[in-house]
Order: C-alpha cells, then structure tokens, then sequence
C-alpha cells in the first residue's frame, strides 16, 4: 500500500513521510536514505560550513539517490548572521527543486526560491506564522507542535490542536510534525487534517543517521519524559534530550537575572555537535522531541518508513475498519 | 454509523464519546442529555454540597435518562477532606454502575467500588499512573493529556505522545481525553490506540450544560491560546481560561516565595462557581482547555455527538479511504 496525498503529490514522493532538517544530522547519508525508501530527505544548509560545502554536499547525496530530497534553510536572528544569500544561491544553483525554509522573516528568501520554481515548505509553530507563510506565497506548511525537538515556540500547543486549527484556515498542504514516530501518529495526522509526517528524533535513532551510536541508544532508552526545555525565560525555547548538561541549563537560566551569556558555553553549536560526533552525551546539548518515549529501536530508513505504512495500513483497514458498524 | 469499542461494549453506550467529571458542570442537566444522546454522561459527585444531595441528583438524573450515566469522584489532598467515603456510599447505596475516578490514592475506593460490581474508569495524566491503577484492579483508564482543563500533571505530555506510550503497556482499554472537541479528534484518538475520547470543555459549550451562556460564548470567542497555567510553581499546575483573574494569579505567584495563601481568594471554588453561574467572567477562575480552539458553536449534545460520529465516519470512509492505493 502507499498513502498518496496533496503533499505526496506536491514534491513528487510515494510516501507522506518527511525527514525535517536537523543541524549535524541532516547530511548526505541521512537525506539519501531516507529519499531512497520513498520518503522526502532534507539536507541541512547551515550544517555545512560554506556554502560551496554545500554545492559539494548536494553533489554527494545526488550521486546516492535519484530521487527527490530537499535542503533546509533555517533563518535565525543573529548579530553576525551566517551568509543566508549565498547559501541561498548555492541551493539554486545546484537544480534543488524542494527547500525547507524555518525561522523568521522568510519572505526575502521565499520570493527568491519561488523565482527559481522552486517548491518552499515553511516550518512553523503558530497558525498565525503558517497563515503570514501562505499569504508569502509558500506551497506548503510544516507546523510544528509542542510536542517536538528544537523550538517549539511559546504557545505550547500541541500537535492534537494545533494540526486541525491550522488545518481549518490553510488552502496549502500542511504536513504535521513534532511527535511522530509510528503508524499509529500517521494515521492520527492525516485524520487531524494533515498531508503528511515530517519527523526528527525518529530519524535520529537510524542506521544511517549519521552521529555517535551513544545517541541513538539514549533515544531507544529515554521515556517521552526524559527532555527540558531550556531558553524559555529568554522567550526563545527549545526542547532538548535530559542531560547533565541540559539540567545545568534549565538551573543557571532559572536564577534571578539569568542570562544568554551565562550558558553560552554550555550550549555551543560545536558542544552539541562534539557530543553528536563523539557519542559524550555531557559534552554538549543535545536536542530531542517527546516522540523519544515511542522509539525503541534503530531501523534502517528502509525499514523504518516500510514499517510505519505497513502499520498505518494495518489501522486503516484492520483496526479503524473493524470499529465501524452500520 | 456507530463506532463500537471495547469501552463502548464495557461500559454499555452506543458511542464512543464521554463527558468526563467537571465542577459546578457536571450536573443531571448535561450528564443526562449526554447519555440520552448515546454517550456517557457523568455527574460529579463533590458538586453536592452533601452525600444525600448527590442521591437525589442520581436520582433526578434516572429521572431524566434510562440509559447508562456515571459519577465522578475525584480525590484531592486537603487538609479539610469532604467525606469521600460517605459520598462513595451514597454512589454505591444509589445503584450506581460507572464511576470515573480521578486524584491521588483511590485504592480505597476502587477496592469499594469493585466490591459492589462497579464499573471503574480511572483518570490519570502520566502512563506510570494508568500502569498503577491498571495493578489496583481498575476497568479502564482516561488517559489525560497536557492539552486538557484541569489539572494536567507537571509531565506536559500531549495526547499524541502519551496515548500510544499507555496503549504499549495497558492491557484494560483506554480512553482519550485532553484535547479533543471532534470527529478528527476522535478518529485521531482511535488510531493512537484508545477505545473512545472524554470531553470537558466541548461539553461545556452546548445547551444543556448548566452554565451562563456568557461562559459558552467565552469557550467559543477564544482560540486555542487563550488559556493559562496556574499553580506551576506549586506542582500542582492547572490549566484554566486566559482571564483578568488568571492573570493576576500566574502574576502573583512567580514572585519570589509566592505561596497558594495568597492567592487563595482569587482561585476559590465559590468563586469559579459564581463565575459559571452569574457569567461575570472576572469573578473567579474558569477552567478551559486548549480545545477552545476548535470550539466555534453552542450545539445541543445530541447534535454535538450526532456531528462527531458523522465526521467521523467521513474521514475514515471519505478522506482516508481515498489516500490509499494498492
């Protein structure tokens, strides 16, 4: 069985399963993986450190899939910004047909994708954000519950809402994200009123995920209790994996006065990324979603996406099918 | 159409669709016209001011209905307890055969309730709970969501999470409740793994509930951010709707050192009823969930229950049907 939708449709996959951007994580072997087993790979743009490392990186996962994987371009406020144009015109140099835009102020880089005929799905958190994107001219929404790894916003509204009150104002295709991990969060999304699955912290705990075993057995052995928020006095939260690193955090922040500065070292790119790299799960911070406590084991891609339709069709036709009565 | 479960077939009802135990709410009036609509209707026991009051609500209720209706009994930590074992009497001696139980320690009480051949569903917010008083001999669970009214716990797992995570460990049925206001909900629900959805606030905004059409029209002008957490930071978090007296509440106590006294005045039940009652929205709290959000109308149950089974029926024989291909 394949599920076809507005989404699969949209970008040309056969399943409704997208693997979001993730920093470290969303590299050639990752996106490939995932694109070759049907689903839609995503590259992330800023996890390389040029943007002709980038070109290169394009290169090497289209020498491992011919199918369709898209490049994340996430936008954030910074006092010395990344060179998001010349990222930019790397991906559209390089034929990318598919970009993941997240973050603030897109409309600059939207305009400029959308000129290239490019197809623009935009993460967000808030259906107000996911109507500003549709009115920009963006061709499908990610939105992105409470539930999720990284920043979920300050609204703390859940996928179970948040998915059909988006829903319920979007012409575009919407595909949910933020606590999806199985059959069973497929089906629900696509009843909530969803194109599609966008996941994270699942394609984390992969065989091809490229990052430190020791990661991916924290994912398999921690319950959907074990992550902080962390940032959220600073209106900025982000939900990370329970750590000694992220309790260190969530206390300094707590203290009257707190600021940025005090954990800047704590929570360095290059900190989390070592602790990716290395499998030191205290070297630095490491981000996960709730989605952790339904993950108890590392697929392949392959696998996984197989296993996840085989289950959403067990529910469509056995379990769901059964309940009714005339 | 009629969706049968193992909780509809356990508890004896036509839809899978309860109207869980609310304060000041949860009277003959709607309990009765949720039951008579083919859901479960639940009184809530400590809304009597006394054990022979809650006999003849039974009995005004059974006056009202000849289809099956529960109780509610929730039990809160008090220094001043009402006399829970006399309002459990007062349950039993009225030939009660559904009781929903909710708090801390209702071993007691389930061990009563069981020795009188009574049905016991028991609301928790966290798979540890639902696991602990699956051991204690209980015949259902409603599994409650961050997303809900009340009290959601200090966990802040949403339903999409926290539904499948209980359905991998449960053995007796579940049911859903935090967040759910739909026939979307419902299918979403299903699909996670439970045998029915419970609905407060929804039930609220319909005709029967016997409460100021002002508070009804609150519950349907509010999106689904208009709601607060009151009593974080005394661990005993309580979601409520966004208003001046909540505000004030969640003001006062992130002070440093804030204690329950003194907020006390602000948040008594006497308060929050006369808001229900009076519809001044300002004279105390009012609890709402985040499903607010997709409330748009004030139906009658009949219609509410009648419109959820519907759509339903639409989305599983409609829009899910239609997605999948060979």
């Amino acid at each position: 069985m394949t599920l076809r939708t507005r989404f699969t449709d949209l970008v040309g996959i056969e399943h409704p399963i997208v693997q979001g951007g993730m920093m470290w994580v969303g590299r050639a072997e990752l996106a490939s993986a995932v694109s070759n087993a049907g689903g839609l790979g995503i590259l992330t743009a800023l996890t390389q450190p040029t943007p002709d490392a980038l070109r290169r990186e394009i290169d090497r996962c289209r020498a491992m899939t011919d199918k369709p994987f898209g490049v994340n371009l996430t936008i954030l406020p910074s006092v010395s910004p990344p060179p998001y144009a010349e990222y930019r015109k790397a991906i559209i140099d390089s034929g990318i047909k598919i970009v993941e835009t997240a973050g603030h102020k897109p409309q600059e880089h939207v305009d400029e994708f959308k000129a290239h005929g490019i197809i623009v799905v935009h993460k967000c958190t808030a259906v107000r954000h996911a109507l500003s994107a549709e009115r920009m001219g963006v061709d499908a929404i990610s939105i992105d519950g409470f539930e999720c790894a990284g920043h979920p916003g300050e609204d703390d509204i859940p996928g179970l809402i948040l998915i059909p009150a988006a829903a319920d104002k979007l012409r575009i295709p919407m595909i949910a994200s933020g606590g999806f991990g199985d059959g069973r969060g497929l089906v629900a999304a696509l009843a909530l009123g969803a194109e599609g699955i966008n996941m994270g912290t699942r394609f984390c705990a992969t065989v091809e995920a490229p990052i430190h075993d020791n990661v991916k057995q924290l994912i398999v052995a921690n319950d959907e209790r074990a992550t902080r928020l962390i940032f959220r006095s600073l209106k900025n939260t982000a939900r990370v994996a329970a750590s000694s690193v992220s309790d260190k955090v969530v206390e300094i922040l707590a203290k009257p006065g707190a600021v940025f500065e005090d954990v800047r070292p704590l929570v360095s790119g290059a900190k989390g990324r070592e602790a990716l790299e290395t499998g030191d799960l205290d070297a630095g911070i490491i981000w996960a979603g709730q989605v952790q406590g339904l993950i108890h084991d590392v697929p392949t891609c392959r696998e996984l996406i197989d296993r996840i339709i085989r289950d959403a069709e067990t529910i469509l036709n056995g379990r769901l099918a059964s309940l009714k009565r005339a």
